[in-house]
């Protein structure tokens, strides 16, 4: 039995890039490397007929699952995968809303499903927009590293599958903004202080202004929560991947100094609200009762600066980002085992929530008796 | 040396009437009554000379220090006092605004000062608007106790003093609405579950129809804070101490009879909210870093309700009641030596605080080692 069917997975675990591991974590949670690709002899997916796109499905399924991409892999088929799964699946960052809709009512469309590893560190959608969009997701600002995973993982398929490319554009994609390296890097970045300081306008401005886009937690169109920032490569034409990489790297680095300056002010000048705040929101975190999600990711953003300005008896960040994953509604309610509506969800993510922290706190906590 | 002059004692301790103990104290605090009395042969206070002043107030201390009112007996003058020290006592309930006043240049008049005994259960004011005024003060719901506490003092200072006194009005005090018993008796009671259950304003008009006068937790012109009033009796002619007193023992009952309906109620159809609210309340009392006065208050007046309701792992009502009284500013300045600013003081408050909870869920929580 593939470990995606076992109820516990999914709910005791997180994927490898959420360890809180890496170098500059403390500001950059995470980077990941999106390619786009499409098999040569298929039309694209607008216009493939459900039976092609079946047999596409199971012709990319096989590579992927023999490959072994990422460790063990496992393939999860949209047609099957019950409306909890599919949003466990977007809560995981391992499909977009496109591929898991959130109207259960909304058909299916045959051949679509995702193929990741025990790690969650590679997935491959199929028959997304394009028949493949393979990402690599590494914990920490390890951009070039995303991108050498992606790159594997990119000329691994190749060997067994045959992408659509032409010499003067590149990489052949459903949407002409993909068309040349079909790539998108994006830097999941925190930036509380530059929003604390009030300076964030200011500097994402200048990140649009040299072409980045500025998307919140969940993508495109999502709010903006828990000061989570997510910056990403708008063009594919024009420029090779690795001139994307380095150019978004270049434009990370210089927030991230922004905002470890804006920190640095801020312990300066304000460290005891500062120190009142995120102990506060620890305090909430520890002894809430009823919690939404949004709640959470804030009191997180609080407890992930404290961290990194070093106040000590603060809970790790693995665990600051297991419990944005794991508070997120699908995944209280594969804990719970059954659907849950929004009072009961409150107040078992408020459960959740004490207990990994009461768990951080026994084992690294300075009242731990672990 | 007198032990008021320990600079330890009155930020380790606080009066016997704090201790959470008695009837109904999870909803009744405290009760108090007080006596206001003049001596025959000097003038009311308004019209005393200092010379006279003084010779009155060296009398009387002497009756009260040599008979041990309430155990150990000391006397605090007002013209020695610092500034601090009038604030500390303000703070415990000792003395009024009037006999120690804010400002620190308003002169002291002379011959002002106030004796206690070392459980702070008895204490006698000396020339404040009359000579003396004498309140004795019981933890939880003992208003019978308070009078009979009251009414000892009362009869031992008789014996040394002869108290100014007219067959047909009672006893005579410098103002009119005092003539007669010259007795308030008031009870300190927490309504949270009226308050949130908004019967609060019904509950207290009814109160005043009957001729009783509710305030603030630092009586008259004070603010609510902490969901704390002050209940007390208005008329002092016409009605004996004893009426007086059963008078308000009655509307007290049946208002602690209203709270605890209100309390079913809310653990009936909102204990999600309401454990939230407490446990949130905790958590900041908890963890907080900067803290005003008044929001200690209001927080402790969550985990009050709290205790109350039977939730376990919080701090007894005596830790709570020692809170309200030792984050006061004079206290924490008598704690630190030294005059403190607003912005210092929220951080030795908060500091105060959490040492405090720890202590106490070390002592008696579910995670103590104690």
């Amino acid at each position: 039995m593939p470990y995606s069917l076992d109820p516990k997975r999914f709910v005791q675990h997180v994927g490898a890039w959420l360890q809180g591991a890496g170098p500059d974590s403390d500001v950059v949670v995470s980077c990941r490397v999106r390619l786009a690709r499409n098999v040569e002899g298929y039309p694209f997916v607008l216009r493939l007929e459900d039976e092609k796109a079946r047999e596409l499905a199971t012709r990319v399924r096989d590579v992927l699952v023999e490959q072994h991409i990422d460790g063990e892999t496992i393939w999860v088929g949209m047609e099957e995968a019950t409306p909890i799964v599919k949003l466990l699946l977007r809560e995981r960052y391992l499909v977009s809303r496109d591929l898991a809709p959130n109207d259960p009512r909304l058909a299916t469309r045959p051949g679509r499903g995702v193929a990741f590893g025990e790690n969650e560190t590679l997935a491959v959608m199929v028959n997304e927009e394009d028949h493949l969009r393979l990402q690599a997701l590494c914990s920490g600002f390890q951009l070039a590293e995303a991108w050498a995973l992606a790159e594997r993982g990119d000329d691994e398929l190749g060997e067994s599958l045959e992408f659509a490319f032409a010499e003067e554009m590149g990489y052949l994609t459903a949407c002409p903004t993909n068309v040349g390296t079909g790539m998108r890097a994006s830097v999941l970045i925190h930036l509380p202080a530059l929003v604390l300081t009030k300076q964030i306008d200011k500097v994402l401005k200048s990140v649009m202004q040299v072409g980045l886009a500025v998307r919140g937690l969940y993508g495109e169109g999502s709010d903006v929560m828990g000061n989570l920032f997510q910056l990403s490569n708008q063009t594919t034409l024009g420029h090779s991947e690795q001139e994307s990489v380095e150019s978004l790297d270049r434009v990370t680095r210089q927030i991230l100094d922004y905002e470890e300056r804006a920190r640095d002010v801020m312990l300066r000048d304000a460290k005891t609200q500062i120190a009142d705040k995120v102990w506060r929101a620890y305090g909430s975190l520890r002894y809430g009762r009823s919690m939404a999600s949004q709640e959470v990711i804030n009191l997180c953003s609080a407890l992930r600066l404290g961290v990194a300005l070093g106040f000590a008896g603060l809970p790790p960040l693995s665990t600051i980002n297991q419990l944005l994953v794991l508070t997120q509604p699908a995944h209280l309610m594969r804990n719970a085992g059954r659907a849950l509506e929004a009072p009961e969800r409150n107040v078992l993510r408020a459960d959740l929530v004490r207990a990994h922290l009461e768990r951080a706190n026994s084992e690294t906590g300075p009242g731990g008796r672990g």
